[in-house]
């Protein structure tokens, strides 16, 4: 059997069935040129029969000239009619894609059950929709669903069906472990069952359930299919379908199956950012293979160890699927993490010197009072270059005033007052916001626009409150993490007190300082590291 | 062989190497109650050997009664000296907990590149240390780190290794896949060798780079391991330790294994929530078993199926796991989601009346701005009591100010003022207060006082704050969770706006009003679903 396996990304289709997980028709286009890009061979953009923003992408999907084929979904024709009076079926071929994937029972509880029809009338119905889209020159894919648990329940009328899909025509015949409840040795065991009995080419469409949609189809390919239908990111009903970025890894760096080239392998990270970003949906920072943490060393003895050779603490290279290593700063490190830190940095750090120690006393005791720099690089930079006494300071505060005010009839007022001393000059400036921080932030960028112009070219774009020591919750303090934006790049700064606003405070000077010291220009080294946090866009 | 799997709980350890990760020693002890609760056979807390924290858990955890075996994490002893003089060694038995995992070599390269010393010195180590803490009555486990890796490049070396352990009386052997990278055949091939060649129990100790950390338990065991090791989410270094959560309910439910009773089993979606929110890191919608969406259905003809019969899209039913089945799309199973709380709470609703309505879409809009009655539960039942009439307004505002202010030579400051009317009088009170909302709290008590003098049984005993939204920094919503303690009992109530202040001032109305009704008076039904949600130090 060759060695190809053909990757099937359902993300515009099933993994929209995932809660949050919601696409425009633009959006759907612009995730259809990453898969293309990143080398998928099958793009199920949606289901043009129930949809009308499925319509319009598949009326502009014409346009993009894709090598990955563009696919339409639906189910095999109602009961009762036939296939040429379908109106499913006739919008997908209204649709002029390509390909078609039908969905159709396989099961015979749910042809009774759901369908509420006789199990000769799914037959029927599978046999007609296939023939019908066959004879029309489509390539059809069956999409077998609830395969294994029809076939474990009644396999004699789980294998009709795939046949009668066979027999009409179909190209492909992926089972689906629809309810995501199998395991990898039933999948093999029934796979390679299957494979006896059917020679029509099979695909596998696994659910995870139960943690293992991965393992299922890496079974399922060592057992013979050669297609693959999942999402980026996992994405899907439930607990999603299998998750693309971890499976193509493993079929091709450990078991030597081709799904993507080299080149394109590298580009999945970033394409798992970009659809993640786009779907407004969190990436777990510890997602294998592609998450921002995958090949992250917190632990002192981990990162002494892969200083000396990462292969102590990485099973892969990171670059091969565009991922990178990464040193966490945290209580947990050693020296030993700092130094790495300094080193990405470009920064001269003498390691016997009495200043570098006093730096990395400094940095314990900050961590000790709560700042975490894991996640606020731009912070422990600015520390490191105080330090080796390169920064000056660009202004200072004087005081600030933050005042929120509620009356019952209207909505709450919040309004800042900043006064600093930037260059010798005093400089006193009041500004509204929607709260209390926001109110500070403005009011702090408008005192500094007259003397840093360039400051208009950065905003905040995240911002993460954490409170520490919760239970003693007086005297709690908090830690603020923000992100800002500019420049071509991103960068994050932290900020801990007693007190949220004054926390926010420290945390937007430093973002600040750390822009205008001219660090947040985008550099190559910038960029790289804020590329592993999945903050740029390309 | 027996069925029992003993599970091995290392989130207060391992988990707390992933990125984002930290907790104080008050949070440690907090989730060892609820894992001890949820059937855990081992608690291991940390390393007292590297960690002040951690020596203040051990000590701490004397006190606590658990059924589980605490036990305290370290490594061999230092190259080149005596068990009986390695600090770390010593620091674990001062520790005084029944149980040692000591982590050593096993992968010959690790040890002449990382160790930087020679293979007999190493067996040395491994040797005198478990012989150390064998002889002065500890329970040991030997985490042979690398084990895989190191077996599947010098096999003789890795068995020599764990050899040494059992020769010197170790009680467990883990085979560790410490770089995740291993593939389920390889494990159960390996382990099914090393039965053959030690009788010592063996443990598995995965990691998930792969996405088949539980795949690889699952072999692991099938093929006789009987201990695993894994953390509640998934947390740990890089992409994670093996999710415990989608790992008991396979070997149990699919497998037949016995870790947990079932009683035990049905407080896991519980436990999982309950740790991330002190872990405080997201935890996915879509996580199998006790994600929010693990059961949660989408796609209309999904919906109806399941409506007509739950296992045509659910492979287990979600009770067993304390997890529940949602209906996305339907409004209807929102409606009874209210309704059960509203019988929880003894509530006489009138499904049918026209108060009732209003409540359900006003409850569903503040849902639909954030607002989370999950852990809020005041908050819920002041809205459903309003809406049937029984609520009668115990005082209202008329305004509120909060000023922070901060000056270079000084510490922050923050006053509040505010003014109500109670019982036809206007009164205007001012505080100050470590913070804003600390501030506000005080004054408004201060203000309440004098009417309602119970007031001084109660204080604000946790707060929590999370950014919605958090791509829309300008514009986000906060959302805060107010825990109050008094009248023996807490409850729990809850603020959303854009406005931290005021979504703190919501949260602390609620509180006070909910306590001045005389709901918050030690009432059964109040502790006890405040024990649910793990508010409740038992």
């Amino acid at each position: 059997m060759s060695n190809q396996v053909f990757v099937f990304d359902t993300t515009l289709r099933d993994g929209t069935q995932g809660e949050g997980v919601s696409f425009t028709a633009e959006d759907k286009i612009k995730i259809a040129r990453k898969l293309d890009e990143l080398g998928v061979h099958y793009i199920e953009g949606g289901n043009p029969g129930s949809n009308k923003k499925d319509i319009e992408f598949f009326e502009r999907a014409k346009n993009l000239k894709l090598r990955a084929k563009v696919t339409a979904f639906g189910s095999t024709r109602r009961k009762d009619t036939i296939a040429e009076h379908d109106v499913n079926l006739n919008r997908i071929m209204e649709s002029e894609v390509s390909t078609a994937a039908l969905v159709g029972k396989s099961w015979d509880y749910q042809v009774t059950t759901a369908l509420q029809t006789t199990l000769e009338e799914n037959l029927a119905m599978i046999y007609d929709s296939f023939r019908y889209l066959k004879h029309k020159g489509m390539e059809t894919i069956y999409d077998a669903e609830h395969f294994f648990d029809g076939f474990k329940r009644n396999p004699e009328y789980a294998i009709a069906a795939i046949r009668k899909a066979e027999e009409a025509g179909a190209d492909w015949i992926v089972l689906c472990d629809t309810n995501g409840g199998s395991l990898p040795g039933e999948i093999a065991e029934i796979v390679a069952h299957v494979r006896t009995l059917v020679h029509t080419p099979l695909g596998l469409h696994p659910h995870n359930d139960c943690d293992l949609a991965v393992a299922n189809t890496m079974a399922a390919v060592q057992a013979g299919v050669r297609q693959v239908q999942g999402t980026i990111n996992g994405y899907g009903e439930r607990c999603g379908n299998v998750n693309l970025c971890s499976l193509v890894p493993n079929l091709q760096l450990k078991l030597g199956y081709e799904c993507f080239s080299d080149e394109q392998l590298a580009l999945l990270t970033g394409s798992a950012r970009f659809v993640s970003e786009i779907a407004n949906v969190h990436m777990p920072v510890n997602q294998p293979y592609v998450g921002a943490a995958a090949f992250a060393h917190k632990g002192g003895i981990h990162v002494s160890a892969i200083m000396k050779d990462p292969k102590t603490y990485e099973h892969i290279a990171p670059e091969l699927v565009g991922n990178k290593q990464r040193i966490l700063v945290s209580e947990l490190s050693g020296q030993s993490n700092i130094i790495v830190k300094a080193q990405e940095m470009k920064l001269n750090i003498n390691l016997e010197s009495s200043e570098t120690r006093l730096i990395m006393n400094k940095i314990k005791d900050l961590e000790h009072q709560g700042y975490q720099f894991e996640g606020a690089d731009a912070s422990l930079e600015l520390l490191l270059r105080e330090g080796s006494g390169e920064i000056e300071e660009m202004f200072t505060l004087e005081s600030f005033k933050v005042l929120v005010e509620k009356a019952s009839s209207n909505g709450v007022k919040s309004e800042a007052i900043v006064k600093l001393k930037v260059r010798g000059q005093t400089v006193y400036m009041a500004a509204e916001g929607n709260g209390p921080v926001n109110a500070l932030d403005r009011a702090l960028r408008k005192a500094l626009h007259q003397f840093y112009p360039q400051i208009e070219q950065m905003h905040m774009s995240d911002y993460k409150v954490r409170v520490l020591d919760e239970k003693d919750a007086t005297a709690a303090k908090v830690r603020v993490l923000v992100e800002s934006s500019g420049f071509g790049s991103t960068w994050s700064t932290v900020g801990v007190s007693g007190n949220v606003i004054e926390a926010s405070w420290n945390a937007l000077v430093d973002s600040i300082r750390y822009a205008l010291i001219g660090r947040a220009s985008a550099s190559h080294l910038n960029n790289k590291l804020n590329q592993d946090r999945g903050l740029v866009n390309h």
